[in-house]
């Protein structure tokens, strides 16, 4: 999933913020696979929204950074009525534990 | 990896650092498990080390955070000798792309 030097690039300077996003899923799909493409899709459309990065492996851990502008470009995502809904199907469904950091990204480096 | 609810209630509460690593490895090992896993007995040894999350899928993409206390502890680890000989092995020989972001943790929550 998205996480090339390319999606950095595309990325402003900072300071932005990051929503990390550390979960472990549930056995079996429950919806999840469709929900979490159209969330990604719905992410695209929201304003302030920078891009993201995630990983999930095959034990079911998994973290995904969303960059956002500012805070309330998140507190708008988390208010998005089908997003609220994907998040009540998480917590109740999809994730057996999951974490919530908000955070302000300082300075950001790389290769290449 | 470290990665678990139990994880996230050893960490104080919010305001600290979190160092946002994302990466791409290279084919092959060169090395590269041994030293992380040094780097990790390094790190919890660090003043201000607060805990890790990290995940790594099939296809080499991997995001790895690591908690801080301050700004000043995450220099002080960057900075750490055996630790630096090991950032230039990262980017000379295990890693393809990569891009660390220095991030203030603002807020935190989750489940359970």
């Amino acid at each position: 999933m998205a996480h090339k030097p390319e999606d950095r690039a595309q990325r402003p300077s900072p300071p932005y913020y990051a929503v990390i996003f550390t979960s472990t899923r549930t056995e079996g799909d429950h919806g999840y696979a469709d929900q979490a493409a159209r969330m990604v899709e719905l992410a695209k459309e929201q304003p302030g929204f920078l891009g993201f990065d995630s990983v999930r492996d095959a034990a079911g851990k998994g973290i995904t950074v969303s960059y956002w502008s500012s805070e309330g470009a998140i507190r708008d995502w988390k208010a998005q009525a089908e997003h609220r809904v994907a998040q009540a199907q998480g917590r109740e469904h999809w994730y057996a534990d999951y974490t919530v950091q908000i955070a302000k990204v300082e300075r950001a480096y790389g290769k290449p």
